[in-house]
C-alpha cells in the first residue's frame, strides 16, 4: 500500500499483478497455479454472479449440480472434447493416504487404496452433463433441457496469473439440449447476447460478438461464438463463449428423443460459460497508475465519506451530517461506508480508497459543515467538486451512472481506436508492433494460414464479426480469395 | 411418478430414497458416490444459502475463495486434522492424459506428468485457509478475521446415501481468527445460535443445541459446539457444527499477532459448516408417505394454481380470474405457479404437486368461477377449503405462514415425545429398540464407557445439550458419578 504501483507504460503486465495484490482482489496460494480470492475481489464476483443468475433464470435457464469428477472412460467418450482436455487434465488415482512408516508424523499415499478407474478433476462438464441428460430426455415434451451450472473447474497451465489463467476457477457453464438445431443454434446466439449485454452494461466493457475460427473452437463443438473485449495494452481477452454442439454429445453419450413423429432423434446441443477471468478484464479496462477503476455497478463500495477532523469536537459536528447522508444514499440502494477508523489519516484512506476503485469519494470537514457543503472526488476522472448539502444525494445517485456510462464511453473509444484496417503483411507487422489493438484484414479462410500468421507474429484471429462487411478481398498473407475481414489481435 | 412410494413404516430409508429421485431432488451419478443435484433440489438449496449467507454478513462475515487442492506437506501440518481425515481423501498424483498406444481412441495417464508433491482434494480447509492467514495476519488491527466460503469438498465414503452422506457434497465453512479465546469461544457460540435460528425458523425442524464429547469432536478442534436434530424414524440427524480450535491451527501453521502491548501471540480458531446434508434433514423431517412436504420458506413454488375444465371457454373464463390472482400474489412476493399444460389431468397434476411438496394448491373449475370460490388444499395435512374469491390473497398469504409455524410445532412435538429418561442399560436398550429418539441419561464421562455402548447398540452421544440440568447421577452403563445428563441417539 506504502509502495507506487509500477505504472502500465513502463510494464503493463507488472502493473497488473501488482495491482491485483495490492488492491486485495487476489493472491497466489501454497498451491501451484491456485490463486486464493480475497474478500474484495470475491464480493466484485458476488455482483457479478448475480446478475449473471438472474439473466440466466429471465431467459429459462435453472441451476443444478454435477460431479467434480469424471470417470476416465465417461471423459473420453467424446473424443474431440477429450483430446482437447487431456493435456491438462488433473487426474486422482488413489482415495487414501495413511501413515508413512518411514517418516513419523508424515502421511503417505496408501498404495492399497488405488482407484479401479482413474477421475478427472472436471476441466468442462459436458461429458458427466452429458451422460446424465441420457436419462432424462426421452421424449420431446422433455426438451428443450436449460441448465446452469455454478462451479469451480481445473486446467492444469503451465504460466499461471491471477484471474487470467489459474490451474482452478470459477465459473458458470450452461448446458442446454433441443430438439431441432435451428432452437440449438438461436440458444447459442441468445447466450452470447447476453453475455454482451452483461459484459457492456454491467461491466462497462465493449465486445465485438463473432464465431471462432476451426482453430480456436471449443473442442468437440461445431461453432464457437464470442464476445471479444480489448485491453488497455492493446491485447484482446475472449471475455465469454457460446458453443454451438450440433449432436457430438448426443451422439457420444447416445442421447436420444422420441420427436412429435414418433421417430427417435439425436437431441441438439450448446454450452457457455464465463469465468473469474472477467476479473481480469474488469482490472484491465479501466484501472490507472493509481489503482482500480471500478464500474458503479461492480463496486462493493460505491461511495465512501471521509471525515476530516482535528478533535472530538469537530468529529461530532461531522458525525451528525453524514449520519444523515448514509442513511439517505442506502435509501437508494447505494452502498456507502463512513470510513471512522481513527488511526488512519485522511491522506492514507484517500490512497487506499483510489488503489481499490471505490467510484466516488467525499471527503467532509469543519469548513464544509460551516459553509454546508461537501467535497465530492471522482475516482475514474480524478477530478474534484464542492457540492451543497441541499443538493447531494440526488448529485451522487446521478454521478454513479455518468461514472458507470463515462467508464464504457471512454473503453469504447480506445476500443474504436484500436481497430485498424490493413491490407498487406507489412502494415499488419507494423500495426502489430507499434500500435496493437485489433487488426482487421482479408484472410484466405484455412487454418493453415492462421496458424503460419500465428507463429510468426503470435496474432490469432480472434473472432469474424458477426456484422462484418461482404467485402470481396485479398488475403494479407497468402494472396488467397477473402470474402471480408476477420479480426486478429495478440490475446491473453 | 405413477409408482407409489413405499410407506415410511415399511421401509423409512427405501421411503427416503424413491421419495429424494421421484421428487426430482437429486440422483445417483456415474460417477460413484457422486451425486447430481436436480434442478428442483437445487432450487431449494438455492434458497437454503440466500438465507445462510444473508446471516452470515448480517453478522460481519465475507465470502472469500481458497484452492480446491491441498499439498500433502500442507495438509498434515496440524496431525490431529490431517489424522482424522487422512482414511477418506481423493488424491491427484498426475495432470496429465495421453493416447494409450495399445488401445486406439482411448486415453491413459500419462506416467511422465507425475506431480512432485501430491495434491489432496479438500475434505475441508482449514490447512489451506490457515497457511494463507499466516500472511494476513500481523497485527491485532488484522483481526478478527471473519471469513466464510461457499464450496465443494470430498471425503471418499465408501457407503453413501443421496444428500446424507455423498463422497462430493456442497458446503459452507467459516473459517475465522481472533486476537482472544474469549472472542473465538463467543463466535464459535454466536455462529451455532445462526444455524440454530435458520434450520428451526426457516426449514421448520427443531434442534437441541449441544456440545459434543471428545469422540465425536472435529479433528483438530478444543470443542465441537452442534444442533442436533431428530427424524421421522426417530434417528438423530447433526444438522450443522462449529468448532473451537483453540490455537491449534494458529501453532501448526505459525498463524502469530502483535497485541496491543507490543507482544507475539499465536490467534485463535474457529470453523463452522452446514452442507446440502441438510436437505436430506428437510425431507426427513417433514414428508409424508404421499412425498415432499417443503415448509413454504424453502419452497420453490409455493402456490400451484390447477385449472379444471373441459373446453377452451371454460378455460378462457378460468384463466381470467387465476391471472388476477396471480398477479396480487407475486405482489406479496409469494412464488406461484398456474399450471396450464394441456396434456395431463388434474388428478395427475395434482399427485405430482403433491409428491413435489408444493405447501399450498388452488383448484379452480366453472363451479368456482360461479360462485366466486377457489379450493384451497394444504400439502401439509391434505385437508381442503372453500375460499370466497375476495379475502383469497389475504387467506393464502396467512395460510403459508401457518403452515410454516405448523411444521415446526409439529415437529417439535415429535421431537419432544421422542426424548427419554432412562436410568438403567436395560431401559436404554428397551427404549432405543422399541422407540428410538433422543436418549437422555447419565454418563460417566469417560471415552471408554461412549465406545462400549456404542459397541453394543449403536447409539452415540449426540451431544452434551447447553440447557442441561445440574443432576448428580449414576452412568447407567459404568455406575461411575455423572454431573448431568447427555443425549444418546443413533444418528445418520
Amino acid at each position: 500500500m506504502s509502495k507506487n504501483l509500477t505504472k502500465r507504460e513502463e510494464d503493463y503486465s507488472r502493473w497488473y499483478n501488482e495491482l491485483v495484490v495490492s488492491a486485495d482482489l487476489a493472491e497466489n496460494s501454497g498451491v501451484r497455479g491456485c490463486m486464493v480470492i480475497k474478500p474484495y475481489g470475491y464480493a466484485i464476483w458476488e455482483k457479478m454472479q448475480a446478475e449473471l443468475d438472474r439473466m440466466f433464470k429471465e431467459t429459462g435457464h435453472s441451476n443444478a449440480y454435477f460431479p467434480l469428477f469424471v470417470p476416465k472412460s465417461m471423459f473420453e467418450a467424446e473424443e474431440k472434447n477429450a483430446e482437447g482436455f487431456a493435456k491438462e487434465c488433473a487426474i486422482v488415482t488413489h482415495y487414501r493416504l495413511k501413515n508413512d512408516p518411514d517418516k513419523p508424523g508424515k502421511l503417505m499415499v496408501d498404495p492399497n487404496a488405488k482407484l479401479e478407474e482413474e477421475l478427472i478433476v472436471r476441466p468442462t462438464s459436458e461429458a458427466i452433463i452429458w451422460s446424465t441428460y441420457k436419462n432424462w430426455v426421452q421424449s420431446y415434451r422433455d426438451l428443450p433441457l436449460l441448465i446452469n451450472q455454478w462451479a469451480n473447474v481445473v486446467r492444469w497451465e503451465m504460466r499461471t496469473r491471477l484471474f487470467l489463467r489459474t490451474a482452478e476457477f470459477l465459473w458458470q457453464e450452461g448446458h442446454t439440449a433441443h430438439a431441432t438445431k435451428v432452437e440449438a443454434i438461436e440458444e447459442t446466439e441468445r447466450m452470447m447476447n447476453v453475455y454482451a449485454d452483461f459484459v457492456q452494461n454491467f461491466m462497462a466493457i465493449p465486445v465485438v460478438k463473432g464465431i471462432k475460427t476451426a482453430n480456436e473452437r471449443f473442442a468437440g463443438a461445431d461453432e464457437t461464438y464470442c464476445i471479444e473485449a480489448l485491453m488497455q495494452d492493446g491485447k484482446a481477452l475472449q471475455a465469454g463463449t457460446s458453443h454451438f454442439l450440433g449432436q457430438n454429445f448426443a451422439k457420444a453419450f447416445d442421447v436420444k428423443f422420441t420427436n412429435k413423429e414418433g421417430k427417435q432423434e439425436h437431441v441438439w446441443g450448446t454450452s457457455w460459460g464465463v469465468s473469474t477471468r472477467l476479473m481480469g478484464a474488469l482490472v484491465m479496462t479501466h484501472s490507472d497508475d493509481k489503482g482500480l477503476v471500478l464500474p458503479p455497478n461492480l463496486a462493493p463500495i460505491q461511495v465512501v465519506i471521509v471525515p476530516i477532523f482535528k478533535n472530538h469536537e469537530q468529529f461530532d459536528q461531522i458525525k451528525l451530517v453524514v449520519d444523515d447522508l448514509v442513511q439517505s444514499l442506502k435509501k437508494l440502494g447505494v452502498s456507502v461506508k463512513f470510513d471512522v477508523r481513527d488511526t488512519l489519516s485522511p491522506g492514507f484512506k484517500f490512497n487506499e480508497h483510489e488503489l481499490k476503485g471505490v467510484p466516488i469519494r467525499i471527503a467532509v470537514g469543519p469548513k464544509d459543515i460551516e459553509n454546508g457543503t461537501f467535497e465530492i472526488a471522482r475516482r475514474d476522472t480524478l477530478t474534484k467538486e464542492i457540492v451543497s448539502k441541499d443538493g447531494v444525494v440526488h448529485y451522487v445517485s446521478n454521478l454513479l451512472e455518468q461514472i458507470q456510462n463515462d467508464l464504457f464511453n471512454k473503453a469504447l473509444d480506445y476500443r474504436n481506436n484500436h481497430i485498424t484496417e490493413v491490407n498487406s503483411f507489412e502494415e499488419f507487422k507494423d500495426v502489430l508492433e507499434n500500435k496493437a489493438g485489433f487488426i482487421s484484414a482479408h484472410w484466405d479462410g484455412t487454418s493453415e494460414t492462421e496458424e503460419k500468421i500465428k507463429d510468426l507474429t503470435k496474432a490469432t484471429i480472434r473472432c469474424i464479426p458477426l456484422d462484418r462487411k461482404n467485402e470481396e478481398g485479398i488475403c494479407i498473407f497468402s494472396g488467397g480469395q477473402s470474402v471480408g475481414r476477420v479480426l486478429f489481435a495478440k490475446a491473453y
